[in-house]
């Protein structure tokens, strides 16, 4: 094919694009990692002091220079360059630019490998316990609306088919308790990636006396994950599952928000969503859709598959570092930042949530409420069988005019008659104390950089 | 098209595909599950007696009966015919047709729903303890060919690329460590499934005063699943979760397939595999092929996919139960079976392993010690830059004849040359305890069955 | 652990359980194959003749045999033993012991891998050819659906909320559209596996005059595969892509269970599911429920899976077998299957489905149709954008009393007022042209086995 | 929880919140889309303006606003701003801004999902043909790398082990034939998107006459896609299809890149990749990592699981447009895109790879001939068991010296003995006259809106 019909051809030279091709996307996402990869430095760079590598004037250099760097990254304001090619690139560039030797000496006795192992670990600690504190908002405000509408008869649903009467009080205890589950699998990821992988370097140590057990302290990680090649594997490992656990949350808020769409259907009318969470339409006057709801199910879906990414990256590979694993960043950052995202949207879904207690009633039909006139026959003493097959020649027959209000006759454990909210409080309250002790302990951590700024002392605070 | 052209029609008639369609591989995959349905229906049925809904000698004759049930399924002689749908069907047809109305009340104060998940849940907690004993045994394996292989040196990889000298104790020892990360995964899936559904019935519960507490400690759940709508909502999800972690462990295995693979190859050579896992060729002599371990790869991207398979089934639906949902239960049964059966047949693999400690050595290539040559001049005094540029220029000239040995400087923790076993060790005791204390507990569950049977008892033991 | 707490270990020999892992479920599945493995091998015994590997007699007692075979396998009388590993070895074993060294030099110039892709391929073309038979009767099922209501007013919607007033037979021509989207994909899926794999034998040939274009005649192939490494490497490719195809349509018929699901709803009932697509409640008296269109549903996110599931195990590898690519035959056989029941089951759906044109118009909301109205101000002179906005102030209002049949203003090419099923009919008619001459085609095949039997000459009919 | 434990909070509010996750990256996506969809609108304007909804002027001014803001596109100058949402949004504000209501014109007779639709195939169609064409360049490529090494003879593979011998020629002959698989899968890809959406706006169309077959021919589509909902219907699944074909591809690359990095190992050394295509590492002097490749691999493997996510995005959506589609358009044009970049940097790597011919036969172990042995023999009259018992028994010894060079006496078609590219060769002249036939036909297209700004007529060319 001659030259003049490749329509798409825009001169780009071959070794731009492969520059291009193996840069990815890392510029533009290490943003978020640069406070952090400076917290470790700074960890390591004050190791490395103790065991005489670095003279106390040098130290004392990196840790202003890193606290600097960490307080500019936070105000948005540290830029990656193209030809940097990533984050970590960057900073130790402006290290050395400012420093000299120093500068370059930060990275005795680590490896890339390493270093990039350990940003995402201290970044992906605190998104956990920030993933928690909102999601036990998002319970709280379940829990209210489970106990304003503990009343509110509506049908309960098998199959999309109207089921039995419940109320709507039972259908929102029941996602804050779904969503209460997930603490101890955040918890477990938790302490999956509280470990400090620094001094593994790419793989097989190095030949320094490293103290990894000081790097671990000094950032606050429970202890070092021991065997170097051990942490290497961990890659996409950890990515992997702390996926898997933003996954199960984004999911019970994809079904939640499923829900939610076919309550407020025209055709249902249970509750009916604020302005600030719908989209009209520039074709339909009279429209107002759920765009909100749906790309919460969508995300959800989307968290899913990342978690599949992961897994088909990482998952064939050999032990070891390969570049492969560059392809496991994005997934965590999106993924993990994405269910937070997920969790607050969905808070103000529900914070304006409007409901609309006649229709829910109105929508049940009568013949629901046949199980139920089953039961109450049996209490009173005909056979199961018998009344089971009275009751189903004629369903909405059989159930007398207050059968929508049976729910109440089911008060054992967990029915709607019986809805108690104590347990969920006191689980919420637990997590609550779990947040702030981890959320006071990440904090303190900063503390190696915002020291080395004192008197000020701003520059490095926590993001 | 006219009829003679249809190659393919059998002639089956419409309404027995669309029945074959519905009933699935249930009947075939319900045979696990027979003893544990029974389990749970003597937990049910006692509990039933208490609140008076049977009487004394029909609970007396249920339990016999489900004991003699449970025994039969474990002995593989309780079959389940295609026309009874599936295994849940075929024991209640059986106490129906040993009891008479008896058998059919045992239905009373349950759905299909909470029925199957407690089957699901109990058959799911014992895979779980067996899972961890294997697991444990394959940990022993690897800590013990590390201590055996702590001296044997070997070319240590990045990016399969000879990176640094290193050992094979080193690499079993880096497997051990990530199998041993399974463990607290193993139990927060343990704790998510040892809660008691039973009583949710469809979701909303009955108008009987169901002892949901009784039934939970009978079948020593730690406790009630709470909100009965929660209890469906968690169906799938379970299973997605379980799936998660055997896909864990199995991506663990798989990776180590995959080094063995290579270390066993014409190439390297620095294992053999033995006769028991290999396989020959029809048509080439000279073949030994690696098929357990290509199989055991296999399997792990296959149950990598069964997760995302049950998360693509469920995460779309809306609250409440749907028939979707029975399409989770391959996945779980097969999924969890599976990953017992690679843990299993890779401690076969490895203890069959002859290792090669002469090809392990001859492989390395002297240039691979350059790291090492660079960090011993460092320590001799020589800027790292220097040193790199000096070693850099040529690497394998630059390294003395022992550089095959400098793993031995590197010796911090986790390090080839500080190779520590006995973190692992200690991890390891505390597991075999867990096993043994929940093997204990849920062996003693059964007694409810085979108390039924006494004196002679045997009947309805532990599967 | 002590064994005594070993619940789980049933005494399975190891090498047993390697010997069960490494054959999985190969004799059970194989059963659909050998009718196929037995054409193929006829074919290449036919050709080893003509270059003189075998005498006349040697052939003339393996066609005979083989055809016996064949019809034994599609009478469901074949049987492979577990110890037999796969059908493959089940007919080797077979002819082996009938005709003694013939038997065994049948597989002379060929390998297990060719002889496995040859069987698989044979078994895919006709699976694509009834697909596509089935898939245009359901195609003219709904187009006589759309024929019929093409006047039944009903609510279109999008984002799940009433939009514009429409037809339902707008909705199932749109259905039979997308259905026939699927053609050409079908078509180059058979053109992928219309090619004859045998003579690659393990992917590197074998030393003999293997006469290739021969057996791909003798098999109705439309030309060999080339290059014998290249047809090794297809090898989870051509299962992917057949997968990629049969998902495309389950997913078609996942969405439209999904809208059929709504649509038989308890608050929408626009259309009534028949009894014998629908089941009830062990516990509900009243229900109904669309257990077939949620398992087809269900069923779609699983092959979708499916497909994925072969992506993740053949993608990872190198060229050349790998055993990792048994795994990849249940996939293909149960998803190839599988999305044939889908067609057929859905057919049966459709085929008992009861319309309510009452409810179907009674559920239009009257500011659905406000578009139409904005548009017919419009057409009268007035400037969009004011009665967009006139309109939008109060849809309901505005729009007047036959709104509901505004769709009828809309009829440009596609839209519900010019509903034109002419071409629908006319692809209809092409695609059976298509199926009648390939199946003719593929059953002309068959004749390789059964002149073989002649003068009875049925038991190697087509199957 | 207090305000101050609250480390993460940044104080957004939660509006701007939700509006960020509604908008997600589309302002930054259809930079790329924006000349698509000024092209559709100059067409759907030229059809506006037949049937009467447009003047001359206001179409004459339309096409020349039009033509700038495509050629501003092109030049990479047409911002979005965060706020305008989308670029369909920020192209209609520019035309109102400069051409007051006939800007806002435009949109009669359309919306927002017709649009998008219609912008997204413009797009795509280019990327097949201009991924056709670099399909083709790296075929040619393959086979010059074939007709060059078609005598170096190397081990042939099965299992990762010493198959037979075989040549480099044959492998790269292999690759080349699997591309070439390709062609018609893509063409079915150009076929199922070479079609209008145009005129089905949210689904049912409008109350306006409008010409959709005009519309079509403006554009260079092949015909109208007919039912309106069937357009509606197609979004996501185009992606699907578009994915499932670009993921073939990239598979195809994977396993290439995956055979590379084995052959460019320190062990095997049978090519030598350039230092263009690897990278060094900080610590490890003697390093040349193969990263382009593992990033080929790891791209591919993140490719198969965006089509993974398209499915599960729009496979379990009801009919009709939801917002949850808005999520297929990232995985379409960065998984489209994204194959062609792979191509390209794969025809970097070939173009710049050694091969050490040396090195390939050093490497194959006499005991791989013993097949080539065997068929040896029973040329020679042996029975073939017999020869394979006796050679089995000793492979390397049984096989004579020149046991190496035995592919030649494979020389039936497709064997490594047999090499003959010239089929290939016609395929790649077939392929390369599809591409300019389809590139010269997609290039008249734009005239629509290069002819608007003659006399100079550069500003609308080709992107």
């Amino acid at each position: 094919m001659s030259a003049s019909t490749r329509l798409w051809d825009k001169g780009e030279p071959l070794d731009a694009r492969v520059a291009r091709f193996t840069v990815g996307r890392d510029p533009e996402l290490d943003g978020q990692l640069i406070a952090y990869d400076a917290l470790a430095s700074a960890a390591h760079a004050t190791m490395l002091r103790k065991i005489g590598v670095l003279g106390a004037e040098e130290l004392s250099g990196l840790l202003r220079e890193l606290a600097a760097c960490a307080a500019e990254a936070r105000r948005g304001e540290f830029g990656v360059a193209a030809d940097e090619e990533d984050g970590h690139t960057a900073l130790e560039n402006r290290l050395t630019a400012r420093l000299g030797d120093a500068g370059r000496r930060v990275h005795t006795g680590r490896s890339r490998n390493d270093q990039v192992i350990a940003a995402l670990r201290l970044w992906a600690r605190e998104r956990l316990v920030e993933l928690t504190g909102r999601l036990l908002d998002l319970v709280q405000q379940l829990l209210s609306l489970a106990e304003a509408q503990r009343e509110t008869t509506m049908p309960g649903y098998t199959h999309t088919r109207q089921a039995m009467p419940s109320t709507l009080g039972h259908f929102f205890a029941a996602h804050a308790e779904g969503l209460l589950d997930a603490l101890p699998w955040i918890r477990t990821a938790f302490a999956h990636v509280d470990r400090s992988p620094l001094g593994s370097a790419s793989g097989y140590g190095v030949a320094l006396p490293l103290d990894r057990v000081l790097v671990a302290e000094l950032l606050g990680f429970a202890r070092p994950q021991a065997n170097t090649l051990a942490v290497q594997n961990d890659r996409g490992r950890t990515e992997y599952l702390l996926l898997a656990v933003a996954a199960l949350i984004a999911t019970d808020l994809g079904r939640l928000a499923t829900d939610l769409i076919g309550f407020s259907s025209d055709e249902l009318g249970y509750v009916r969503l604020a302005a600030a969470v719908t989209t009209g339409s520039s074709i339909m006057p009279q429209k107002r859709n759920p765009d909100v709801l749906e790309l919460i199910r969508a995300q959800a879906a989307r968290l899913r598959q990342r978690q599949a990414e992961v897994a088909a990256i990482y998952g064939g590979l050999a032990s070891g570092y390969h570049r492969d694993l560059q392809l496991t960043k994005e997934p965590l950052l999106e993924g993990l930042s994405g269910v937070i995202d997920l969790v607050a949207v969905m808070g103000r879904v529900l914070e304006t949530l409007q409901v609309d207690a006649e229709r829910c009633r109105a929508a049940l039909l009568p013949a629901t409420a046949a199980t139920d006139e089953v039961y109450r026959r049996v209490a009173a003493g005909q056979p199961f069988r018998l009344a089971y097959r009275e009751v189903a020649a004629d369903p909405a027959g059989a159930v007398g005019s207050e059968g929508a209000e049976l729910w109440r006759a089911r008060c054992h454990l967990g029915a709607p008659g019986a809805l108690d909210l104590h347990d969920y409080r006191a689980a919420l309250h637990e997590g609550r104390q779990w947040v702030a002790t981890k959320g006071q302990h990440l904090a303190a951590v900063w503390a190696l950089l915002t020291s080395a700024l004192a008197p000020d002392g701003d520059a490095g605070g926590e993001p």
